[in-house]
């Protein structure tokens, strides 16, 4: 029998956390933790001119420290913690960002902002970077799954509220804290664990992303330095899991650590609107290749879950926000375009009068007996001709994921739409070599125009 | 009939807030306002020596901006969101803070601390800070209102939670928003309500207070250059009384705005300890005045209702901290010292031989039926003569409130504690002017060392 004591939940994962070995990762999770950083600058780059960032700038740019760290994409430099919330917020913006779909967790935003802004103020090397951004996603995620769905269907904002602990996790590697340590970064992260999904459509929402990005890193900071809490944050009888919680199955926290990888799990969105419409995108691009004209369309009927319905159902959006819910769109700029980016849901294309008018012949035959990741796009031409493209799963699921240069391709695309000044190709070059580079905050200073010395 | 929209809680609550003036405040209201900033002021700078102190600003200096507002008791400055941080944290160490006792909340700190942090960043007169404070306290105590006790008991931290809407309300005053940013200040502070009771006897529970105070001006500050959010952050299905209560009453938030104030509430601790202890200790103290000398003690029984031994039943403390929770020590200190302070509440207090002689003597007769605010003690002199001391309400109750005089008296007393180099008398001088001062920043700065000018 072990002598020794009984381990809680936060304290076993802090333990993990700080015995955890770069030379341990395996190989294809640590390829993975590229191609997130990478998808995540190119959602950073393509958000950054937003409006609620230039409202954020001039709002708390005269209370923030020294240059420390880069704030993406506007040529600036801030304190750490400030660099990390802004980079929070911006990254967060196009809802374009990756998903952990157990949990619907975006998984990077919270701990990629906290994690490049702190390997500006402590530089480390690529490989480290990578390293404690894998258990950064590791820790929010496995949190996630103790406590989802009803976690988030009790309104509660899922990225923001775990986020934090991965953010907390990363940074609290990066800065080599021990056992203890990691335990009361916790603790004083589910202190500070926020954000509802009851503002989400207006700037507030990506705000929650700011917060979990910086009090994550303030939480490893302050414990760097023994600023105790409990070794209890999560199961703890006023703990994270049961006051945020109905619902909580500890042991998804602790079962198998460092034997499975939260990374692997995780998926890119292809195109920037709701996932359920993937599919159905899929199935346009097909119909565009093939060279199949609008004109040529009497009818489109998709066979979809009644969800698709739910969540994306508007036949006639009137504004880029709304065209993102709407498979009607959707299809007839995949089929149209050929492409479907950040440009197919702008306001203008919102009303493109080709889109329009194709869309107007589209509809929805509700089927529940249809898989949510699937879709059957019948296409009735105006000669007769029928045409069925049946897609089982959209490209950037789990069964169909975006290679890697897909991936490129998007980061290439929005970074393009967001920040043309910024150099994608270095950029491209630094997220794959990032396991070779001395210093990672080469990295993260490339997302953006070019920047003098800091 | 009205044409009027029906107005949501959130906005009935903004509009409140805007068109508050200052020369509606009942007269005993802004008076109160002196007196719970004067306490505050003591607290924060009785606890801003506390090795928690230390650490925050050995982690996080390197991250601050401008020095523009005091950092209470130390003789520096920072921006204004990192001094509301420190202040929210140094003024709540002590626990010696104010109550509003239907809620538990401690209403001044994280209004005060994100306030007069504000204050020196943009001067106001002192009638204006009274003004905001009033309705910072009458926000979060509304908001507590309508979701206690279900709330604390949860394991939510009320003050913190509740809080960040007072800080939030009273910066927007400060700042002189309009209803619809208000409103969106609100759901900011919603979207960043954070702080559970899982952490308490660590340093983590007075980070809540940070947390509370910054981000509620953060809040604000985001909303005056139009960050927008929610309309609906307090009653919406995703808001905050749904997503962080197991029951709300919404109109306790809105129900007489204006008629009644939150803040004529308020009490004030005389004694460094649990409150439930205090009606024994005023009991110890009218003994003391008696010259009853603890070598005539035989025996002293306290007839105490159950939740006085559970709360502070320890009859032999070995600590400071464990001295505030012991009734014991209490009556022992107030008998012998004839004064209850901090200095009554050190380690050497909880093993002073004398102190412990006459605890050893002290016993609990635990009477449900004896109301939790009051107390009997019974002693019994070595001559055979007993003395019976019924107490009703303690000293600090709302039914016996402390003097203007007292709270001076605990002012200068707890600042002296914490902050000698603090001239206490020029701070008790310019709280009881506040209303007539020019520049309600001389306050802030007077808490603590001679400032050199910022």
């Amino acid at each position: 029998m072990s002598q020794e004591r009984i381990v809680g939940t936060t304290l076993e994962l802090a333990r993990f956390v700080a015995a955890s070995r770069v030379q341990d990762m395996p190989a294809p999770v640590m390829h993975e933790a590229k191609r997130a950083l990478l998808n995540w600058a190119g959602c950073a780059l393509g958000g950054c001119r937003d409006q609620s960032v230039d409202i954020a700038l001039a709002a708390l740019t005269e209370f923030a420290g020294p240059p420390q760290a880069t704030i993406i994409g506007r040529g600036l430099r801030s304190d750490a913690l400030s660099a990390a919330a802004f980079n929070g917020l911006i990254s967060n913006i196009l809802d374009f960002d990756d998903t952990h779909l157990r949990t619907v967790i975006h998984p990077s935003v919270p701990v990629a902002a906290a994690l490049c802004a702190l390997a500006e103020r402590t530089p480390v090397a690529g490989a480290q970077l990578l390293h404690a951004f894998i258990l950064g996603v590791e820790v929010e995620c496995r949190i996630g799954n103790a406590i989802s769905p009803e976690h988030y269907d009790a309104g509660w904002h899922v990225t923001s509220t775990c986020g934090i602990f991965g953010a907390a996790a990363a940074c609290a590697k990066l800065l080599d804290l021990n056992p203890q340590q990691i335990a009361w970064a916790f603790g004083l992260a589910a202190n500070q664990a926020a954000g509802t999904t009851g503002a989400h459509g207006s700037m507030s929402k990506s705000w929650n992303m700011a917060g979990a990005a910086r009090n994550g890193l303030l939480s490893a900071l302050l414990a760097a330095k023994g600023y105790t809490s409990t070794e209890q944050a999560l199961e703890g009888a006023r703990g994270f899991t049961q006051v945020l919680a109905k619902r909580r199955d500890l042991d998804e926290i602790t079962r198998g650590l460092g034997q499975s990888w939260e990374l692997a799990q995780n998926t890119y969105k292809p195109y920037p609107c709701g996932i359920v419409g993937h599919p159905i995108i899929d199935g346009g691009l097909e119909l565009h290749v093939e060279k199949v004209g609008a004109d040529a369309i009497e009818s489109i009927e998709l066979r979809v879950h009644p969800l698709v319905q739910m969540l994306m159902g508007n036949p006639a959006p009137r504004t880029g926000l709304e065209a993102k819910l709407s498979v009607h769109h959707c299809v007839a700029a995949a089929i149209i375009r050929g492409e479907v980016g950040v440009r197919e849901f702008t306001g203008a294309s919102a009303v493109d009068p080709a889109l329009q008018a194709l869309r107007a012949r589209v509809s929805l035959n509700i089927d529940p007996a249809m898989p949510k990741e699937s879709t059957l796009l019948s296409v009735r031409l105006r000669d007769g001709t029928m045409i069925e493209k049946k897609i089982a799963h959209a490209t950037g699921s789990l069964e169909k994921p975006m290679s890697d240069a897909a991936l490129e391709q998007k980061f290439r695309a929005v970074a393009a739409s967001g920040c043309p000044q910024c150099d994608a190709g270095a950029v491209v070059e630094l997220a794959w070599s990032l396991d070779q580079l001395p210093d990672a905050g080469a990295f993260t200073r490339a997302l953006g125009p070019p920047q003098t010395a800091a």
